[in-house]
């Protein structure tokens, strides 16, 4: 994916979520972030996904952006095993429209918190990533506060299609 | 808990469960089936969850029964890492009357199924562990019937009260 | 269905529930389970389902597969007349998204359990049977694990793609 | 209950229902419509409730008023086995606010409807009831239209105290 | 519509709403039962709609029959005028799936209820209709019994399908 | 109530709506604008409540309040008969907690608005009454900017006694 | 949009809301009411949300129309800074079907109001502003008198045309 | 609050929010992070919460925690003009068990993510702001894997007094 070590782990729980979660990916790379992205299944490969949890933080990882449908577990399970802040994605199935999905990530119990994002909002999951490395880094604090000002400008641009 | 071998293992993620998930014991001690009860947290201590499963069949296991609320991960983990039936109890927390446990242990993907009963349902998921072992057991199933002729007793004594 | 005599009985209240339902028939044909399939409406032809479930025990059955859809009654009246363990599949209808059938199908009252698995999910509801069959069937359970184990290759192969 | 012979059948699956019930036969009894209550549960006396219900046309009932809770199966099981209206009272229970017992009861398949009303409100089913006899009886219908006026003297000497 | 004077009245309140409300139609001549159909919109001509009510009983009609969606007044509204029994048909509306318009029309006050069918199930409230009329007419309930014994061999014959 | 002509109209179905209906009250008195109340049910008295609807406007009403429950058709039967604005208040039954209330009220069709506010909100239903009035009253408009300046007093001063 | 200075502010989060927010519009131009349109976003341009919301009654805005979706902020958060009715209009997302909307922009505090109409019922929006407009203009009510006379004739044609 | 400059601000829209709210203040002084908790209301103080946001940065905030109730708009109006993270706490309010207030919170629009945690969940929050200052911090990371074994150990003692 990227070059230089990763700081971003991007996991799901089946390469059919990748449609949805690759928009983290372009947020990322929009602002130079290393990331990787992986299939890490909770019911499928549970110890695996126990491994990648426990060995985040000392392989480098920041934050771990993690998506996944129905019974989503994954981010859940993996905030259980690492001390880094996890952001969850609730993937919307065929049926409930996410409302499984979203109940199920962000209804943690207390001691174990997952950083929920809305329904399909895997963009919002890379920019949050962003913040949170931001946090401690003056530059890429100052980048998103020119993207925001981008957003600002290009809601003024669609204003004044509107207003002509 | 019984000094048999345990055939069927009941777990939650909280002691604070157990106020509901006793009734899962009673009735396996009505149909003298041994069982053993344990905290065993998704959340809070996944490397032992994820031994409880794993190990559960080898221990001589038949059905776990596994009880937890919000984003109520026990269940379908469990079932992940054993060939065991596993039976999920979505138990209701202070708000959303049970709906997040309820779709948590529920909408598990294909591939991995947890076997769910009602919300708050710890009676009926004991029961419904005696069926799973009285489907190779004439002895138990005999005794569900008789059950099932008694629960139809009462129902007729209740409506002679009130037919008086 | 199948040659040797069933084990499991698979039910529903109408043929147009099969393209759903036949999804538990494939997963139990791949563990070589043995399968009957019928249908049998809870609404339109009552006594024939009393009677199916009444007999289903002494006719071989160890499991019984049923799936309905809006106000399910299927499954439930079913494990109101036999001792077997009864998985209910919700199928979802046109409005709705299936929580209608999946709420008629898992909250049954105390002394009726139904084994619920996802809305839609027929695949795990045949899973599921086989680990209830398996329950007490060593060779079955090494089935089963070596099914799970082929699942996380299948993860896993997933992931290659993605990381590459 | 009343000595004439019944013409309207309240029944539910348990006697703690009646709390709720009654307000169904106090509706009749401010009519003189004579009626008959009892226990008739779908998963505890499966047989009998089919009994009831098939015999109950014949037996000289007009009308069934059927109240359950939860996986609510009575009033759709009593609709499928006699020709005669069939009422369902979604009784709430503990959780889910009788959302489980509406839906479960209302979304009948198409060939056998259920004539459902608000949750709890089983003094509408009375009414409800009442409707159905008077709609064959000028004497009945003349009560109603006077029930009604007199619900609009109420409120309106309720408007009397607010303004004054 | 029919010749003799009709004895039902199917309304609803816009003509977009026939594609759902003609089921009900049919249903009621597959029983010959005389009916009339207009839309008669609570919202858009109130007056005509309280008029249609409050003469309803005296022209001769037994059931009123009424569709509406989202904020779906006319059923309660028209049950508020008349005496006679009114059978509520939720159309489901572009969004929410017909939820509001369900509890639009079930959740009546005391005094005033509405016999409500499943969501969009205008077939069904033709035939609550029926069974209305039929509870004082033995011919048409033999006629339901028939129709009801025809439902189980169409089941039947879809069984044997499946079977083969 | 009060002494001038009143400019606003509260009705309700009953006067137990009152307690959560006199807040729009209060609200009103706060702002000097001269309101009256009544008791006006949709489904109690509809005729009654067709005239008031009908008279309100050359009665010199501006503005109509009206709070409902259940199935709340109060509103949006008042707003198809008036040309005034009409505020809905969605008042909250023992189940549902309102929500059955507030889609009633909310999901009017094409045609005719019902303003709608938050479950059981009727101090904001005064609120957005005097803003109405406000809209072609410089006055009214300066006093509803003074309220909302001394709302941020009050938070000020809560954050103080936080901070300290 | 018009040329008579704007009594009415249509304003939305994107310009991709506008095919939603149009028929506010278009209700607007049908009484002849003059409008601004802009794309003003509470996430997106947050200060010159507040400047257009607190500058609105003095540039001679009478009504405030807002749609958003999701987490619909810019209704409530223009209520907060102006004393002019702010009505919202919920925009449904892809997922949800717009409950959020509507949830997000009808529950405000105390304090602050917000007049919220359907899911995605922007012509409901416009004619709520006329009426608004019309509390305080004898002719605008005149013409909203008018307007649901037609739509009386409008309904009744297409009952002419049902009961043909 | 605590003396050293403070890292993590604390807000919530009134003081009636701080029974919920402090329990992040708990979680936080656990692990040594300095705090400020204030009153800014998105609804109240506009002006100020908008310069709340805007300043949080340049005043050596790293991240804001912001609980808000209904139409909860506090957090996502503070992440549009921050680039810092915003956790969101939904607090429930009296009716609709926060399920407003969390889709108000979760669902933001691309652009602006808001890191929500469970209905209530204001302890959670508290510890995810822990781990995203852990992200760039070893020291607290360490403090953060300490605090998980001890859940770990709590949990174990629990299991121990319902194993004996």
């Amino acid at each position: 994916m990227s070059q230089t070590a990763p700081t971003v782990g991007i996991v799901m729980g089946s390469d059919s979520d990748w449609p949805f979660m690759q928009d983290a990916a372009t947020a990322l790379q929009e602002f130079d972030v290393a990331f990787e992205a992986d299939v890490v299944s909770a019911h499928r490969m549970p110890h695996e996904m126990i491994a990648y949890g426990s060995e985040a933080a000392e392989r480098g990882l920041k934050v771990i952006i993690a998506g996944a449908g129905g019974a989503a577990h994954l981010p859940g399970m993996l905030a259980s095993v690492t001390p880094l802040p996890v952001i969850g994605v609730p993937v919307p199935l065929k049926y409930l429209d996410g409302m499984d999905s979203l109940l199920s990530i962000v209804q943690m119990p207390a001691g174990v918190p997952v950083a929920t994002v809305a329904v399909g909002a895997a963009r919002n999951a890379g920019l949050l990533a962003v913040r949170v490395l931001a946090a401690h880094d003056a530059d890429l604090r100052e980048r998103m506060t020119e993207f925001q000002a981008e957003l600002k400008e290009q809601a003024h641009a669609k204003g004044e299609r509107l207003r002509r």
